[in-house]
């Protein structure tokens, strides 16, 4: 496995797949890497005879109080579970890299952006999309894997690359959870002992919402379920919880198309998010 | 010569001229094409294998009260151009094609887009870098043809190409002149014969202002120049007249760098521009 920083340099490389008709699978992380990430890199793997992942803290997709300067870093562990993982190549850029002086366009979506985690952190997505068409282009990736967790981010990319003609198709991989449910995250690793046990209630509510879902369809009721869950936990403090359509994002009031059933938490500091895909049979 | 409406079916072609290893040079235009237009069209021809011309009045860079409906088009001549200069494939979608219901993502360059045309188009750059971030992931361009009589589109673009890691590399071009002066462009179809006359003063004005910057390097006086000789036209109203630096458009006051200077002007109900490229030795 190679570890590339620059830009430069990884297109050499990537000039050369292209010239012997590898196919890419791109894996973009901001690192501290998981059994999440492992999962979509394994993935990709099987799909693609060259695996690129990329590690970058995304400044621009941080809000002013948000978590940039803490979030967890591991360069090392990460590069040893991506060499073990067979990835090819390791894009891990500054910031500077990727962001030189007087840099100033950006890649903007808008209409589904506005709601669920874009109404709590403006201007995230504008920061997503626009790192993730940088990556998109200096990797010219056949396909590239994104996990559910983040599953308006998913959405949002998927808006971008059809809309704007990228080349590159999209796959998204579910949530991988720790075995007793809560779903894996890089910010996991905020939490201490006890905000970790009071972290469970994100997947408990999702889970007590399914079983509801069979018999109910009134998303204002399920809604409140979730919400009478978490609420049983001192440490959580509720930001969303919003059933809406797959597909447009929008929220709906009876489920009788496929719906997604997202949820974000604060646990104590830690923001979590979790989620849950419906599908009408 | 093959003419092609249709994303999918440009992207088969494209594709297999990739399987060729051919290059491919491509021309973006709103159609009514023109001498101008031909010489970008000419240098593409000798610089790649094959040769894409797009024609597309893009709606979304027209403001409100622009000329969007009355933009001069042409296919059937705009084709027969193309066939005569060795075009490969004349790609012309309509707008659904290109925006197709519920479109809602897009490119923007900050900094160097509020000045100049900016100014007096709010929104319009918005609209170029975005339909110009289609046209490049649609066509794979290797090169892409611009001409300079749209200074600011190409710097934006430029910005836009180096920011977003675009794999494509531009090719600015020289204004192409009528014998009397006046700049190509499609708009000088709106001009009857008086206002066709009195539009020789944007060339007229530039020409002076060219021989003054020999001796005289102060921005305010040049301009100055450039005011007095187009306001000696009845029609002429001038939109505006300045003096930039040609890497950043920010104005100057002394002329020690490479500069553009830029002008629009209203002759009647046409706005024209024109532009002067002045380096210093």
């Amino acid at each position: 496995m190679e570890v590339i920083t620059t830009i430069k340099e990884i297109k050499n490389k990537i000039n050369e797949f292209k010239r012997n008709n590898e196919t890419i699978g791109f894996v973009p992380t901001m690192g501290y890497l998981h059994e999440g990430h492992k999962s979509l890199i394994d993935r990709a793997r099987i799909e693609n005879t060259k695996i690129i992942v990329s590690i970058f803290v995304n400044p621009i997709q941080f809000g002013e109080n948000e978590d940039l300067s803490t979030y967890p870093r591991n360069l090392e562990g990460d590069s040893d579970i991506c060499k073990n993982s067979g990835v090819d190549i390791l894009f891990a850029p500054t910031v500077q890299e990727m962001y030189p002086n007087g840099f100033s366009s950006f890649v903007e979506v808008t209409g589904i952006t506005d709601c669920l985690c874009g109404k709590s952190r403006p201007s995230h997505f504008r920061g997503v999309t626009t790192v993730v068409m940088k990556l998109l282009n200096i990797t010219s990736c056949t396909k590239a894997y994104l996990g559910e967790k983040d599953f308006q981010q998913y959405k949002v990319i998927e808006k971008m690359v059809k809309d704007l003609n990228i080349d590159t198709t999209l796959v998204p991989c579910p949530i991988y959870r720790e075995d007793d449910g809560l779903a894996k995250s890089s910010r996991n690793s905020y939490l201490n002992s006890e905000e970790r046990i009071s972290a469970l209630c994100l997947s408990k509510a999702l889970k007590k919402a399914k079983i509801e879902l069979d018999k109910n369809k009134d998303a204002k009721s399920i809604i409140e379920i979730i919400k009478n869950e978490i609420s049983k936990e001192p440490l959580a403090k509720i930001d969303y919880i919003e059933i809406v359509s797959q597909d447009t994002l929008k929220p709906i009031t009876t489920i009788k198309e496929n719906v997604l059933i997202a949820i974000a938490v604060f646990i104590g500091k830690t923001r979590l998010i979790d989620n849950l895909l419906y599908n009408i049979k």
